[in-house]
C-alpha cells in the first residue's frame, strides 16, 4: 500500500459517506484544520492520538492507521507550476511579490528566512460587501542564518534591532 | 532603457546614497509597502503621483519616472524553484499545503479562486518571547467560477452558503 | 475511482451509445456547453441537478454522479505546450499575440487583467465562402489591480477613463 | 542590430515622445491593432507602405524601417508558460478547456484545426454595470486534415456535414 | 479502453498473426500509408469505410473498430526531443536546417508557413550503388499570413510574385 | 568574434544592400541554397573557395572569411520546441508521424536510420490551382545498424531485401 | 504485452535461474555482447536465430520470441542526466571532453561525425596495480558532411587528408 | 553594478595579487571559511566590520565594500544539476542516500528537518595512507514539525525521545 | 518484480510488523546503517550474507533475498529538486555553499574531486540546550585529476602539498 | 576577465594567425591532446609549466596565463542534449547502450563505477577500406562501492574476483 492508494481511499469514503472535511476534522480531534487535512491528503503526518480517532471515525485498518501517523515524503502530489487555477494564483503571487517580500523581510529582521516548519496558517471567511474575501494569516519563527567562527562583536544578522 | 537596468540603477542609488527601502517608502507616499517596493523593483507601476514624489526624492530622470508608471512584464526577475532560501519556503508552504488549502476553501466558498489581483498583503513582526515571528496576512476576494448558461435555479457555485 | 478513469469511463459509455457530445450536453441540461464537456472530461464540476441528469442519462453510479460535482484538480490532463495540433495553435497564438494584446488591453483597461474565472466562451461555426472559419467569443471581467493603501487621489489602475 | 534592440528603441521612443499605442496605430495605417503593435514589438512584419508611415512618425532610421518589414523569428519574447499574469490567464484558459474545446469543435467541424494563420483577433471593451468586460472575438479558417491517397467515397474528416 | 491499449492490441495482432504493415495497409484500403500506419499507431483517424476493413482483417471488436475512427489526443507517444535514434535525425535537420528553410521559404513565398494538416508524405526507397537512400518527399499548402484590415493596396504576405 | 556576432553581421549587410538570399547564393557559387544558406546563419561551413567568393561579394573582412570555414557548433540558434510556427509545423509533423515513419522505414530497409549527415534536401514552389505547395524533397543515405560480431548467417539488418 | 515487460520478464528469469548475462550470452550465440545484453534489455533486436537460441536457453514464449527480433523504440529506459552514478560518469565526460574531442575529430577527419550505428564497442578488464581499469574501445566509421551541389573543385568536408 | 560584477572583479584581483582565499579569510577576521568565502562569492553577506577589513585588504571601493554587506539573491550561480564534477558528486550523494537519510533522521528525531539556515559546516584533510580524504562536518539544528492546534497530550513530533 | 515493488514491500512488512529501521539494521548484521537502509530502499545491494540475514528476519522470499543483492539502478526514487522539506534543505546547502567548498577544496587538494563511491557517512545527534542538532560526518577519499601524458616535472594536480 | 572570454581570445587568436590544435599542443608540451585543447577551451587546467609556453606561442598576457592554470567550473559550455551532431551521437550511444554497459561493467568488476577522474583518452584515425574510422580508446580505473562498516568476511562489492 502506498501513501497515494491511502489518500484515495478516504476520498473514496468520504464521497460515498457524504462527508465534509469540517466533519472529519472534528471527529479527529484538536488541531490546525490545515494540518489534519493535509495528513489525510498524504503530505503530513498525524499524532497517535489524532489517527486512531481518525480511522476509527472514516473506518480504516490498523495498517492505514498507522500509515496516517508515518511521514510521508511531502510535495509530491504538487505539480509545479500547479496547472490548477486556485493553487496558482498563490505561485504568481510569490512570483510578482516575491522580490519586494525579500527585501522587506530582510530590512525589518536581518539576514534569514521565515521558517516553514515551526509554521502555523489560518484559512478564514472575511465578509466584505463588495464580495467576500479570503484571509489567510501565516505566522512563522524569524530563523536568523548563523554567523559560526565570527568573533563576539558581530551582530547575529545585520538585524535592524540586532 | 529597459525595467531591469532602472531596477538596477534603483538599487545602485539606494547603497551610494545608504537609504533604507522604509525612508524610501516614505518619501513616495501613501501605498501598500509591498506594492511601492515592488515597483521599484520592476514587479509594478507607481501611479503618477507617487512615481513624480519616488523619482524626485531618488533623483531619477524624467524618463525613467515615466518608465515606473508604466505595468512592467510581471515575474520575469523570479527564477522557480526560487534558488534563495527566503523565497524557497513559501513555495515549499505552497507545495506541501496546497492539497489541503484547495480543499479548505472550495468547502468554505465552492467552486473558484482566492483573486491574485484584487488582493493585499501585509508583513509584520510578531513578537515572540521563543524567537520574533514572520507574520504575513493575505486577503484576497474570493472569486466564484461562474456557470454561464446555467438555469436559475443553479446556485453560483457549490458554495456553502450559497 | 480516480477522476481520470471517471473520464474514461463516460468515453467508453460514450462510444459504445454512439452518442454525440450535443446529445450529451441536451440530456444534461442548461448551461454552456464548453462547462458541461469540461465537467465531463474532468475539468469542471456539474451543479447537482446538472449532474442528476447527465448520471441518468449515462447510466452512471451515485457515486460516479456525486464525483461529477467535486471540484477537481484542473489542468492535469493537458500537456503543455499542446502536443494536439488542434491545442497547439492557441498556445502559438498566445505566444505569437501576447506582447500586443498585454499593451492593447492595458492601454484600453489599465493595470489589470481578463478574468479566467468570470469568463464565458462560445465556439461556432462562421460560413464563409473562402472555407468556414471557427469563431471563438470570449468574455471576462477586467479585473484592476487594486492599490492598497493608497490614498484618496489615485485613481485605480492608471486606466484610460479611470 | 537586432529585431529585440529595435523593439526596445520603439519603446523608449514611445515613452519620450509620450504616446499611446492608439497613436501609433493611426499613423501607421490600415491594418488590424493586434497586427501593427505586434510588428512594432517583434513579433509580425510590417507591409512596405505602413513600416515607411510609421517609421516617419517613430523617427526611425532606413534600416530600422526595412527591418520591419521582414519577417521576425516569431515567439522568442514570450516565456512560456507566461509569468506575467495578464498573459497567464490565457494559457490557463487553454490549460483547463482545452479538452473540451477540442472535442467541440472536432464534433462540428470533423478532423482538422483552427488556423492561427489565416485568423483575425479583435479586442473590445464590453461595457457592464458589474464591471465591464474584455471581449476577445477570434476567428480563424477551419483546415481539415486531408486524407491523401483516400478513395473517392471518403468524406474530408469526418465533418457532420462533410 | 484507451487509445493507447487499443495500439498495443494491434501490436499484439500483428505480432501473433506475423503480419506485416504493408499487408495491413492493403486490407484497410486505399488511403497514405503513413495515415493508415499512424492511425493504427493512435495518431491519425481512419475514415469509417476503413476502420470497418481494418478491423475485419486484424480481428477487432465494434467497439475498437469505433474507437479507430475517433480523433486521437495526437503527439502523445513521441517523446520530444526523440530518444530513438531513426527519429531523433529528423529532429536533428531541424534543428540545424532550420534557420536556412524559414530565410528560403519566406524569400519565395512571403510571409506564412507549409501546413502540417493540408499535407501529404510519402517515402521510398532511392537505389544507389553507393547505398540505397531514403526519399522523403513532402508537400504542404502554402498558408499566407493574412492582414486583417490592411488596406487595398497591401500585397498579401510580402510575397515575391504576390 | 563569436559565430552569432559574424551572423548578425550578415544580415545586417544583406539588410543594408537589400540583397536577397538568392543573390548570395549566387554570388557564392555551387552548392545546395539550403547549405550556403545554413553556412551564412552559422550553422554550416563553406569550403575554402565559396567562402572567399561569398566574403568578397559581402565585403567581409579575412578573419570573418575565414570564421566562414570553420565547423560552428551546430544547433545553437535553434529554441526547441521551436517558437516560431514555420519551423514549429516541422516539429509538429515529426511528432505527429513519427511513430509512422519509423515503422514504415524499418519495414523497408531493416534496423537502421536515415543518414542527417550524408543528407541532401531541396525546397520548391508546388504551383496549385487550389494554393501553391510546398515541397520538400529528403533524400538521406541509409545506414544499416552494424551487428558486430555476428556469425556469417547472419543478415545485416533484418531487412526486407537484405 | 509491451517491451519493457518482456526485459521485466527476462530479469526475473535471469534471477530465478541464477544466470550470469557471460551465460546468457553464449547461449544466444555470436555477436557483440553489449549487443546481445542491449537487445535482452529492449535496446536492440536480435537477428532470428540468435533470438531463437536465446528464447530456448530463457524459456520464452513464441511470441517473446518474436519480439526480441522487433526493432524497439530505443532510449526509453534511460532517463537523462543519469540518475545512476555508473551511467552518469559517462555523461559527465562528454559534458566536460565534449569540446575538445569535436575540435580534434574535426582537425583530423573534417566537418562530420562518428557514427552511433556503424559502431562497434567492447568492454575489458585493463589489469593495474595500482588498481583495475576498465577500458571501453570504441570505433565508429567517420560520415563527412556531403557538400551536395557542390562543384568538382570542392574536397568532400574540409579535410586534413581530402 | 550587480553582485555578480563584484564576484568577478573579485576573482580576477584575487589572479593579479596571486592571493590565495587563506590569506583573504585571514585579513577579512574571524568567522567559518565556507561564510567568508562564500560572501565573496556571492552567496553570503558580511558582517560590517568584516567587510571593511576584507574591502580594505582587496583594494575595493566604499561602494563594493557596502555591496558585501547586502543579502544576495542566493543560489543564482549554480546550475542544478551542478555540471562541475567536484560539486556534482554532493548531488550525487543526496540522490542516492536521500531516502536513507530521511528514514533515519526522522526515526532519532521525529517529524521534522535539519536547519541550513542555524547550520555550521567545516572541510578538513584527512590524512590516509591510502590517499587522503576530504572530511567534511555538517551540523544543523533540528526543526521539529510544529503541530499548531494540537492538544497538550500530543507530543512535538512523534520523536522517539520526545 | 521490480525494485520498486520490493521497496514498497518490505515498507509494509516494516508497517505491519511494527518494526524499526534500527531493529532491521541490527537484524542484518554489520554495515552502516545509510547503507543497510539503502538498500532496503532500493538504492544499494547487500553483501550476500546480510541480504540473507535481513530476508530471514523481514521473512522475504529467496527471490527477494537474491533481489537485495543486485545492484540497483540508483537514484531513481529521487525527485530533483526534492519536493520534500527534509531532503530539499541539503539541496539548498549545495547551491548556496557549493562556489565556497569548490574554491577551498581546491585550494587544499588540488585538481580533484571527493569520491562519491568510496564514501562513508554518518548521523548522529549532538545534543544541544539550545535545541538538539543533526550532525553529518562525510568523508571520501580526494581523487586528484590525472593529467595523463604530462611530462614527469609536472605535480599531480596543482595542489598545495603536491 | 570571465574564462569564457578567454576562450574566445584562444580561438580568435588561431584563427588570425591560421594555427592549427596539433601545433598548438605540440607548443604547449607534454600532455594528453585533449587535456590541453580542454584546458584551451574552458574545460581543464593547464600545469603552469605548461600554461607558460602555451601562452608564450599565443601571445596571452599573464593575467590571462594565469587562469589557465585556474580550475574551471567544468561543464558550462555543453548544452545537453547536445545541440551539435557529433557530440550527440555520443549522448546517444549512452542512451542506447547504457544499460547492456552497467550490466556487463557491473558483472564483471562489481559494484562501482568507472572513474571520471583517473581517466585517460585517446582519439585516434583507424584507416579503414571501407572507410576510415573514428577510434576512441578510453580508459578509467574501476572504483568499488565501500561498504563501511561491514564486517570482514565480507567481499569488497560483490566482484567475481572479488
Amino acid at each position: 500500500m502506498t501513501r497515494d492508494q491511502l489518500t484515495e481511499r478516504i476520498l473514496d469514503i468520504k464521497r460515498e459517506k457524504r462527508l465534509t472535511w469540517q466533519q472529519i476534522v472534528e471527529a479527529t480531534g484538536e488541531m490546525a484544520d490545515v494540518l489534519i487535512v493535509g495528513a489525510l491528503l498524504g503530505q503530513m503526518r498525524l499524532p497517535e492520538a489524532l489517527a486512531a480517532k481518525s480511522a476509527a471515525f472514516l473506518g480504516l485498518t490498523k495498517s492505514e492507521e498507522r500509515m496516517l501517523t508515518e511521514v510521508p515524503m511531502r510535495g509530491q502530489n504538487s505539480p509545479m507550476p500547479p496547472t490548477d487555477p486556485l493553487l496558482y494564483r498563490f505561485y504568481e503571487l510569490l512570483m510578482v511579490n516575491g522580490p519586494a517580500m525579500k527585501e522587506l523581510i530582510q530590512e525589518e529582521f536581518g539576514d534569514g528566512i521565515m521558517s516553514a516548519i515551526d509554521f502555523d496558517m489560518a484559512i478564514e471567511r472575511q465578509p466584505d460587501p463588495k464580495g467576500d474575501r479570503v484571509k489567510i494569516s501565516m505566522s512563522g519563527k524569524f530563523l536568523p542564518y548563523k554567523y559560526y567562527g565570527a568573533g563576539p562583536g558581530v551582530p547575529p544578522n545585520g538585524a535592524k534591532n540586532g
